[in-house]
């Protein structure tokens, strides 16, 4: 194992982050806040740690493998959450640093889970943090770091392809710093634009930028104790909008670009994706019509919340756990669900699904007719059949982590609602759940054992298992490998 | 589709169903009732439309495929179940006949799920009937068709196959009609201990034959309204080992009787069965020992209902709804597993769930070692990589069935506990869930459509999804084929 290189890689991300650190406390600045210091603290402390790491470990050699790329993106991520959690636990803001850390993770991994009662009560420069944190995680770090690195062949590949979600990484273009610059690109653009859309309607730049993080990182903490519902119909409906484009493979915006448009027609993802987006909505709106005034409203709240957790957002406007049971089982299968892959969404992935749905298709067919060979495509190509073995494993694996979360946080006996959404929001980097952990409650009653396991089922969740599963695995660190 | 050969089989069934019918009679013409009555005409119906249909439809060659022994016991099912819920509707003891047709199917499948408030109010045939029906289902009704056709070759092993429990029929002896005469003969042999053991303990003949019935069958049906909770701490204890032993592969005893104990220690499924339900049992034990007087009452509740749960069965001693979360997450997590394939059993199988874990383990050391080759092996062969991707196809298959069952089921917007457990008892065939359909609780109050999907969970559980899909496919009906 190349560890020089992995702790030179840690390192640069040290110094990434501190830099990144620099927007929080420029807010702080500006709004005069005396809580801008504990950032200073933080950045000069992350900054000094990355640049003697580099002092020490210089990379002999800068080749990694596919095993230690994926343990590189596990450690980063969990390097960069215990010191992203920093200024909020210095600062007394969040008192215990096991819950800035919870708050922190989650806000990198876009889930958007909080242990805060009223996130009013933070200073702005915190609440900023809280936000980017969202808009950092989104499209990746490391990602990030690839893009200004110029670090090319196997190895950036291999850190790329265990931080993007989705089941394969195409590369847009040959050049990989080219395709994650692109990404960065239409990220950015989508960002700022939505932006414009929210100061048009007259929210403070603060704000807007704080909705944009979490809805770019499809994140979900909000600055307002009424999360999206403290906003005008206007700004929600941006945010629906918003919500759902974030929620789409980023290829699909370059395709656009290039105007290759017949590539977005055959796309069976970005299908699949609008048509249970869409049919989802229809049914809550029906489902929920009897609750609302008017026909509009129903129709507002039910595309505003399908998008949020289908997307695994997860800001809110209304409660959903007073609604009809049917469309609270909706949105849970959406949970599952999640976006499309290459998104920066969580959940199982909608092109998982697609995978999983056409092989069952397929082992029912052969059942009629056994003799005939029957393959999976998706987009026309034939999705070979290791890669669907790989799909399945893939969830196989998803529900035993599951399964095992949701024992552990049972200890702490709240009703089975509250559990297992707490577990199914967190694994699929959503937020809020049903129950106690519902859009009005918050995860601080959680005991810290709880508060762990989540954290890992968030970090599980954006990192897509086998980055966290290879840090856990005892050989990795107690064999030569 | 030889059509022909298939209503051959149907009309046998009936008539052997017919049979089956004179037991409880018999029960009901010792007591005297009144209700007696109802089993001469269904009786006598359900005999004259086997013989016609019998006379009509004199099959020219008795070949049968793959896909039509999957579709004969997916019809054969849903018409003995038909039939068999006329005595219940006839009498009016059970007013509404999709009401009956659900207490049948729950019987035959070895469900358990009841729509009766007050089980003791039928009359004692139809209790009776009711039991019977567990112990009929358990083993299959076609396997003792062929044990009393010989029919050989390829038509009786479709069939055999088709209704068997468990991923693979393994053939214990070379010819299949001796195979199903000595499971039958192991399975008798087991229910007479099981009544000797309760009468020992002075529990009437009567009761004691139901309760065995619905031990052997694992189905659960009680003729109290307590369920076991009626009965001595002896009778529970005798229940408890009953369930565990009608849960186990039934080969494990055929070995046994050849002396081939090499064979059982071998067997990598019975050590897990064992290995999960007494680490559940022990669990439990201490997770509810603070709400027992004293430790012993600890175990032996924990140890009934572990069991109960895991083997499918459904009896109830306490209602475990008041237990602490995280030994009802251990339920429901049991609910999935189930009992071993090839036992009376539903849910997953034990012998799956070894099968998805390991396959998820080699998933997982191919991320270490890329290089290597590795294979899922079960009782030190090798299982094929089509008998896993069969496996994972099964689970994939199983979760979209619960999914939309699920779905469909909340139109009734009972709470998602209530909802979730419905489904999975049924589903897997154990009787009792959580919520309002918990041990306290019954069907009754789910709507006709709720009731109609529960059936077809039941059927999809106990035959292993595929004959009624093939059933529910458009093009085994539309097209030739």
């Amino acid at each position: 194992m190349n560890k020089r290189m992995i702790l030179y890689i840690l390192a640069m991300l040290l110094l990434i982050e501190a830099a990144f650190m620099l927007l929080p406390l420029a807010a702080g600045l500006i709004y005069a806040e005396r809580a801008s210091i504990y950032f200073v603290y933080t950045i000069v402390g992350t900054a000094a740690v990355g640049a003697l790491l580099l002092i020490f470990a210089k990379p002999k050699n800068k080749n990694i493998y596919a095993k230690e790329g994926l343990l590189t993106v596990a450690l980063g991520w969990i390097v960069m959450s215990l010191a992203g959690a920093a200024p909020f636990a210095l600062s007394g803001e969040i008192p215990s640093y096991l819950d800035a850390v919870f708050e922190t993770v989650s806000g990198f991994t876009t889930t958007g889970s909080s242990i805060l009662a009223n996130s009013e009560e933070l200073s702005r420069c915190m609440l900023f943090w809280r936000s980017f944190s969202h808009w950092i995680g989104g499209m990746g770090i490391l990602v990030f770091m690839l893009t200004i690195m110029h670090m090319e062949g196997g190895q950036g590949m291999h850190l790329l392809r265990a931080e993007s979600p989705g089941p394969s990484v195409s590369k847009m273009v040959p050049r990989m710093v080219d395709s994650s610059k692109i990404l960065y690109g239409i990220y950015i653009a989508l960002t700022i634009i939505e932006v414009g859309f929210y100061m048009a309607g007259g929210m403070p730049l603060f704000d807007s930028l704080c909705n944009a993080f979490g809805t770019a990182g499809t994140g979900g903490f909000s600055i307002k104790a009424a999360s999206m519902g403290a906003y005008s119909r206007y700004a929600q409906t941006v945010t629906t909008v918003f919500m759902a484009l974030f929620g789409i493979n980023f290829s699909i915006y370059f395709f656009m670009l290039r105007k290759k448009f017949d590539l977005v027609y055959k796309n069976t993802e970005i299908r699949w994706y609008l048509v249970i987006l869409l049919s989802s909505i229809l049914l809550v709106t029906i489902n929920t019509l009897s609750m609302y005034p008017r026909a509009g409203d129903a129709l507002h709240h039910a595309a505003f919340s399908v998008t949020s957790i289908m997307t695994t957002t997860g800001y809110c406007t209304v409660d959903f756990y007073y609604w009809p049971e049917f469309s609270k089982v909706i949105l849970v299968l959406l949970m599952f669900v999640g976006a499309c892959a290459g998104s920066t969404g969580g959940g199982i992935k909608v092109s998982r699904i697609v995978i999983l749905v056409r092989a069952a298709a397929t082992d029912i067919r052969k059942l009629v007719h056994p003799h005939t060979v029957k393959v999976v495509r998706i987009d026309g190509k034939t999705v070979s059949q290791d890669a669907v073995r790989a799909v399945e494993g893939y969830f196989i694996l998803y529900v035993l982590i599951a399964a095992v979360s949701c024992l552990i946080v049972s200890f702490d006996n709240f009703d089975g609602s509250t559990t297992l959404t707490a577990v199914m929001a967190t694994f699929n980097n959503i937020g809020p759940g049903l129950g106690k952990v519902g859009p009005t409650g918050n995860y601080a009653m959680f005991s810290p054992l709880s508060k762990i396991v989540l954290c890992f089922d968030m970090l599980f969740g954006r990192l897509e298992i086998y980055p966290m599963l290879i840090l856990m695995l005892p050989r990795t660190w107690f064999k030569r490998i």
